[in-house]
């Protein structure tokens, strides 16, 4: 790996760790084994370092995201795919975790990526559960676009009580809790 | 009010905007308007006060959250109004914030406050559903524990896609999909 890539890396498990408000350029350094003077060279400061992992972020979460939505299968076992992927539930969402943080939040440009992603994800699930409308597989009064939020939302907030109650069974009672509901939309 | 309350009520609002890694003591003292000496004598440390913060903070959410679901109506009508009701969006929840907050999750005293508050709102919510089972209200299969930690989740979750977007209608997109999910629950 080359200096930028080392910091690339560093930052991006920085900020899942610890979030950017409580990630220091030195500690980036130090992680990275790179200097003050190489990270200098490569980035503008933290904020444009902070940029660049969490796009690399995003990009990941959308690829995983596209595994599961992007099979084969009923529209309910895509988002059920997307619902049990398997995840690091204890560390949280990467990308979610950040809005969290308000100075990535007071930033358009920092929270930009973020909002493109969770945005991006929530119109992938609202396809998803259009096309198993149109095929007559989910119930025709189903709302795509607000039972995609719902599902987004659970995902998110499943982290929170797992991460409460320091166990991933908080993560996966929301996740049955929801299918359970959407389970109800089916036809036949 | 006295320095102690002051610095209790200085230190909630930084951990609500901030959280506790972005949380300096001379932050909360000059917030409050106490020197040093003062906030060491009424606490042992950063720690013992936002501990002091965390269980007001909790005891506020437990109390808005009783007067939706302690109210009248049908099971269904009381979870609506507790998704429904009036909430800084955009400002997060201050206590569900705290689990993206490596410190507070790594300390299980400060942990603690944080997932009995929202252990006991699931288990409320599941109290609500189980009482709308019971009185034929909502569809018997409909799995009460699993169905509030959805709606806990959703409500964290709403958040996260609120501050992500900046507005608060990603949150109430969230909540519309789920109480039309459960809707679907209702016996006619």
């Amino acid at each position: 790996m080359t200096t930028s890539e080392r910091l690339v890396d560093a930052t991006r498990d920085l900020l899942w760790e610890r979030g950017y408000v409580g990630t220091s350029p030195k500690a980036i350094q130090q992680r990275a084994g790179a200097g003050q003077g190489s990270m200098y060279h490569h980035f503008a400061g933290k904020s444009d370092l902070a940029l660049a992992a969490i796009r690399r972020t995003a990009a990941d979460l959308r690829a995983a995201a596209e595994r599961a939505l992007g099979g084969e299968g009923t529209a309910y076992a895509r988002v059920e795919a997307y619902l049990r992927r398997e995840r690091d539930v204890l560390r949280g969402c990467p990308v979610g975790r950040l809005t969290m943080d308000p100075d990535v939040v007071a930033d358009d440009a920092l929270r930009a990526p973020v909002d493109e992603t969770l945005d991006w994800l929530r119109g992938r699930l609202a396809d998803v559960l259009r096309e198993g409308v149109q095929a007559g597989e989910l119930d025709p009064a189903l709302d795509p676009e607000r039972t995609a939020a719902a599902v987004v939302a659970t995902v998110q907030g499943g982290y929170v009580l797992a991460r409460a109650s320091g166990s991933a069974a908080a993560f996966d009672a929301a996740v049955d809790g929801l299918l359970a509901l959407l389970a109800g939309r089916r036809t036949a």
